[in-house]
């Protein structure tokens, strides 16, 4: 299963490769606390892991950056050795990433994000370098899509963060990052401010985590396995790849132009 | 009907107010293209309108600010009229305003936003001034609570500006906005690369509005009514003064301490 | 009285109108407190009067744009409800206004001022602007010009915030800001820091607005009538709009060039 | 006429001046085109004679820093030699100068200014540091305050740029500055845009110089004399010692506390 | 050989290291091109390998964070592969680290660093933590204090990328990293302009590494062994172990303060 | 002895002169504590009186700006006097200087610098401007190249800041920087914290110079003299000129191209 990972190559071969290349993944990760069952690399992990099996998928028209392993997790903070970066620190590093791939004639990237606290600031950094950069930029949640094997495996109400589903996809992935004997339910602290700050409750803002759960998960990880691993991710990828050569197949957007005041439609 | 207007006070009844004011609710807009049938000014007029309304519904406990009247419209400037904002101007605003309105002794904040194009945004402002200034901030768009409403009377599958669902609010709440004589239903540019990137689709970006809608509207304009909106509003506006009646029973959050290494589980 | 007001027009409507428009009016105003007898959105509404105005004179060669309805207001701070800006924003603000103007093919902008802490930082925006982005930029104190009127009118000698000039044009413009049945004459604190740092004293600098006046006016607002701001106005109006016309038959400054050392004499 | 110059002392001579020294004076100039007979230092070198000065005059109570030899000159570009400061750098100068000062117990500062390009940030440098930095902020234009000798002495209706006044300064502060031998009158261009702009008209805006003045002078050197020089430079330091003097005697103003909501009047 | 590697471990686990913890090591690397033998992620996993081996001689008063995986490379980016970071963008990256450290009581930094590019920023980097965060920060390159076998092994008068030095740390702690049937010699442009910018000439500045070497090394790799890596390695790690050893054992340096005027001497 | 000295000339003198100058010397000094027996200002003097004598060896194809006359200095604030930029506004400050320079047609610069502290930020300026600006940027500190004198001249193992080698300069530089009744010898504090972190050592980091010395001095300024001062200047003069001159004869590197993916080997 051949695929580019830029980590692993020198210079020749990637100029050898860029022949072929028409789009960079990014893996887009954090490094933050994922309760007393996995380790805190899990999200830069598994975020690495799935855009190498998306870049074999799509070879020899992709290639795979250096993952960012760290994100925007300040709800994480309070639990011993999270790390956060402000939201305004990941775009810059993605800007210069997205600058030096140019460089190297790419123009066509996707952010591979395995953590939620950074999709907000993804969303920013595409709109943002597809309009000042020239560049066609796209952003996907790993295993989002995944919609039908999540519906079969996942029955927990609240789930998300060290959950069966985050650690079938490590078990499937990247087994190291889980302690298969401390396994433990999310404990849940019911009634709490964040209840009313779930997606789809009428008003959103920040929590922190512990406001929400004492061990840092939610979900049920005592569920989790292998196979529900392999279903979701596996779907994920079937997904994710198809969407990417639909966009492979597409030129570029011509950047904006500025001071014309000439209309498109 | 009796509310805190913030533009209609003078300081010294802002001064009586604040003896029961515990929120503000800062309306958060757009100045954007909204088809051939809608003032561009659209979004700023319903977020102010949705605020008035909120806030006589929670009165004397919250008082509405002026109103954030430009938001993140990058997609739109291809039509003639839009004023986008960068995201980064949009924070600075909010900070400026957050940090004014602290001094007058409020840290409650609620962006009562009515443009997609700023939901990004406001969730980064919501994590980063609840971190840095010591106050709990809160989002929410003006309407999406409304979701019986929106079921039972909104059939295009594709809809979201410029179309029944707002064209109906804005016949509810201010019916200046609408050209009744220009009413059209979005048309849409079938099979382009938008297609690929709406909400639940596997990959998410940025695309120019022109490439999904020639007149610049979605959805089906021509089904609004007066009664659309009057369900849609007064439903939000149930959920919303609701879920604020809780927060606003709650104190505020303990500003996060830096640099003590204190473990809060 | 027709002109081009972009909150209420469609798209459709500007791009006809963008034919003959030339230069696009940006109001400026602030949102602070302005004594027992005018709401705190006094600058806002007046700037946005007389911009509405102006543009009708000018018509069909300048439009308006939405308005900035807050300000740089540190000085008034501690008044209840007043709204500041830090000057870094308010330029950011005007920047994204003027770069989405030039998408639309205006290279002509007039920043009307009514608030006096906005100038320092409107005259550092036309350098800049005109400098980076290729724009011809002005700003003007809405009133300032009407000086006959002044000299005939007003006869406090401290004047310029919520007093007989400010109602007045108040009275003329927007009624509605001004609380006839409270209008007081200026509640100034005699011996101040501030006197030394008045307009022509040999030293400036920043004194908060509380230091001069305890109910926060100056000057004699008791003195003020609809007669006087039609005098102010209309004489503002006519030199204003004369000048505009100066500055609308010249073309626009070539765009300062970077790095060619060559010599313009 | 003993002064404290801290370009002139070593630390221990600092330290026993620091016993009396309440402000300091910072010297601001600018390096920029002053037509065929003043060097470009012009404005650097005028500052710090009359900081130097009014330092002597004020002595044991004022130091005098170093000089900020380079200003906000972007009209002066396109003549040969002219360096420009954008303003946010001259911000970022002055903020860091205020914090060192800070450290060594000096909590209020002048700035002595020669460059009417600078004016504008500098309000807006003493308005910030004030705020944010718990200092006393002053700033003044190095003569402006010598009324009554500009109005005997000076006949140009427009001068202000190395003209009669400013010649005549450097004959009496700094003779080197001219060259006596080239002296020559503005070279004006007539019915140029600048006109338009000039202080009192109803627009203000930014011009290049060039447009105004072909051998970048204004107003007539060739009248320019010693005794005018002298004339002007004491009258002015006579109403500044006398304005700082004041000050001197006040104490620093409180910080502005933020997020407390108590009303100060 | 028991170390705490923070991408390895639970928060539980975190938690109770903490309380021997008292330095943070923060592996420094980059992501650029090392000629035609070594993987483009050179940096990185060196920087990884000599913070987990300092780790273990140091446990258990301290802990490895994530890597910072990409650099400042800029000198690299015309070679295909090169990501660079911009100075600014990796002085933010290890600000939010610096600061999420503290959080968890952890108020020394070490930051390990394998590139030269980075050296600059490090050092501006301790300095302003240093000063602003209340920190002790320190910076070392990975294998530079290993002057002894240097100076026995290494004879190239020019090698410091992808040369004997570097290939043999490899060899000794990442050998997948090196291609061993590809090993050059620099193939070194002479007489370039960069020959007057090497270290210990007079003039210093920016040269691009293509200007140097067309295949990008310097040095002669060909030289390199696993014996040469263990004797610079061991060497390294006996000099750091002892010198952060000193680091450890003393009181973290207090808070700079600002403006109270105390001398501190 | 003719040079072009840009503060004591006159723009038509610049216009002229700039038909044969290539290269603009950039005086970078500072203003901190130098002892008991320095004048605070001792780093920019003698910076400027380096770039004077330079400029004379080069005629005419350089010439010398205004001095930057202040430095990054954190570390001796706590000495009375001392004023110290941020690296941030000493990068603003040379990237406006630059930006300026090349509008008069100047592409090549050298920052001659004489006080360490800036060096990391003039490397970072170097990289910077080369590659945004288009122009060949260098930097050099004033008699570091001196390497001869300094090893016959200088005897103490610790020196470099009012030491024999400085205070030997400014006799022969600008002998009224130095108070000669004062000089002593550094009074230095055995054991601290510093010693770790002298170049050479395995760790860097940020220390304040009074834990290094308590009268501010290294080395033994009582050996200084004139002799001395002129055998390392004019060896460091005959070194930089000399590698000036090759600069001089280079073309300019090309800007560096952004997005086109061409490799330059």
């Amino acid at each position: 299963m051949q695929s580019y990972i830029l980590t692993e190559m020198t210079w020749p071969e990637v100029k050898d490769a860029l022949s072929t290349v028409k789009m960079a993944i990014v893996p887009v990760g954090a490094h933050e606390q994922h309760g007393p069952h996995m380790n805190e690399s899990c999200d830069a992990v598994l975020a690495t892991e799935m855009a190498k099996r998306l870049a074999a998928r799509l070879h020899p028209q992709v290639l795979v950056t250096p993952t960012v392993n760290m994100g925007v997790s300040p709800h994480h903070l309070n639990f011993p050795g999270t790390i956060s970066l402000r939201p305004e620190t990941l775009l810059a590093i993605l800007r210069d990433m997205v600058v030096s791939l140019q460089r190297h004639g790419i123009d066509k990237i996707l952010f591979l994000n395995s953590h939620g606290g950074n999709q907000a600031t993804l969303g920013l950094a595409c709109a943002t370098f597809s309009q000042e950069l020239g560049v066609d930029c796209y952003y996907a949640k790993t295993t989002a899509s995944a919609k039908q094997a999540m519906k079969e495996h996942i029955s927990s109400s609240l789930y998300g963060h060290s959950c069966e589903r985050e650690v079938s996809e490590a078990y499937y992935l990247a087994p190291h990052l889980v302690r298969p004997e401390r396994l433990e339910k999310g404990d849940i602290v019911e009634g709490g401010r964040w209840e009313g700050m779930r997606p789809g409750k009428p008003l959103q803002g920040f929590y922190r985590y512990e406001e929400m759960t004492r061990n840092g998960c939610i979900g049920d990880a005592t569920r989790a396995s292998h196979a529900i691993g392999m279903a979701i991710v596996e779907e994920a990828l079937d997904e994710l790849s198809q969407a990417v050569r639909t966009v492979l197949a597409e030129s570029v957007q011509d950047r904006v132009t500025h001071g014309e005041g000439e209309f498109a439609v």
